[in-house]
């Protein structure tokens, strides 16, 4: 069966326009500011995006826009000045950064409270020990996707792929939910029998089609986060056509885990507010 | 084969003292700070061990022993002050720490840069980011423990156990050294199915005997971290005499990975005062 992102979407859609609502009522309206730095197409167009998907939501989102020249000492002070705002509950800085700015620097620069992203150390560490309060938008979506057609609790979960925006984190929210996990990766030997064992099959590693057919245990729930784009198409890292009869369940790409992670933005946005105004 | 946790321990007590001689050299005279809240014996005695093992390589280890009725603040003043000295490069604080104080406010209080244990979360995320400059002194010692007898690459790894102190922190270590990692707990099923696969056994759960020689594979690297009295005598969660014909390498308790991890809390504070002074 596909596991169908968009379905999901319209539930989560409306779980997050009634806490809106709700912080509306208490006269908190949820804000989030959207740092693009540069005028790269793909940065462009994912802020244009995350702007539409909050105005459905009843979400401000505040784009600003940057010179791809801006120092770093001016692109703090930008993150300063937010973190200080009241009006902003959430901040997310665009990756990726012209190569004069370091990464990590502006990561940290941003107030933990407002790091819906979720990735200042601070909240990963606390990913980690099980207590952020904002987990990565795309382990997020993972997880709500395959809650809403499993029981995770005991099952035999493989990520293929130990990136710190996706296998990482998926791992650790899939153990929180008991889940027994086994992380793979490039190095990994006999990588087909892992996956094989697998009950729960997570996929993020940008290789179209590594997975296929031989890989999956029948009656797998298979997500696949990889996003590549092949002769214009975007395809993920299964093999769906020659998946889909094996698995119970898997995510198609476009239109599955993808659909989904913007939704967890604003989730952790909404939360945010939440926190910020001490609202229970 | 015994993998006799002395004779690791002798190794890095030479590399140790090394490196304190090269920073004397330069007038840098590493020392940890050890805070002891209340009288406990165990603590007590720790704290007293520290001091010694420290004294034997060289580092000041400074002993504050502090009422068991210290209000939060006061030991969050205390710190701060540890914080803000220069002779001082790392900070312990025994735990358990009495009910009335909030342990995760005390850990975040200590200095990132001087948080020698490794759990503040800025270096907890760092850990699992994989720019951790203090590695949790357990998993480093298994990791040691580990490597002296065995390249960890492309092994499969099975980690039974997922506690922030050791489990997790030993998974994203041998992740790391490009090892394919399990994380298996009491939800898990069939535990023994997947320790019969293991190339690397790490069992770190309080429970005595849990591991017999069912559970693992011939020529296994079994590491013992478990710790549990039974009539006052020390065992690990590994049954080491049915195991150890099966093992290629275990590690016995005690004198397995006990012996090695206050050196990592020292090798650990050595690095702490290499970096506050800027030494390459």
């Amino acid at each position: 069966m596909i596991l169908d992102g968009k379905e999901i979407a319209l539930r989560l859609q409306n779980e997050i326009r009634t806490n809106v609502e709700e912080l509306k009522k208490r006269l908190v309206s949820p804000a989030l500011a959207v740092i693009q730095v540069g005028e790269e197409k793909a940065s462009e167009s994912y802020a244009k995006n995350i702007r539409k998907e909050g105005e459905a939501l009843g979400i401000y989102v505040e784009h600003h826009k940057l010179s791809v020249e801006i120092s770093e000492e001016d692109l703090l002070y930008n993150i300063r000045n937010l973190n200080a705002r009241k009006d902003i509950h959430g901040i997310l800085v665009e990756l990726p950064l012209p190569a004069h700015i370091n990464k990590a620097k502006v990561v940290e620069a941003i107030a933990p409270e407002k790091d819906v992203d979720g990735f200042h150390p601070i909240n990963f560490g606390k990913l980690f020990e099980g207590t952020t309060p904002f987990p990565p938008a795309t382990a997020q979506a993972i997880i709500t996707a395959i809650k809403s057609v499993v029981t995770i609790e005991g099952k035999f979960a493989v990520i293929v792929g130990r990136s710190n925006i996706v296998g990482k984190p998926t791992a650790v929210l899939l153990l929180q939910e008991n889940a027994t996990i086994t992380i793979a990766h490039s190095r990994t030997r006999n990588l087909q029998d892992l996956t094989k064992m697998a009950d729960i099959l997570v996929v993020s590693v940008g290789k179209p089609k590594l997975i296929g057919r031989d890989f999956v245990k029948p009656g797998a729930v298979v997500i696949d986060a990889g996003i590549n784009k092949i002769d214009g198409k975007l395809v993920g890292d299964v093999d769906f056509d020659s998946v889909k009869d094996e698995a119970s369940y898997i995510t198609p790409v476009p239109g599955g885990i993808g659909v989904l992670t913007t939704l967890m933005l604003f989730r952790n946005t909404v939360k945010a507010a939440t926190l910020q105004n001490r609202i229970v």
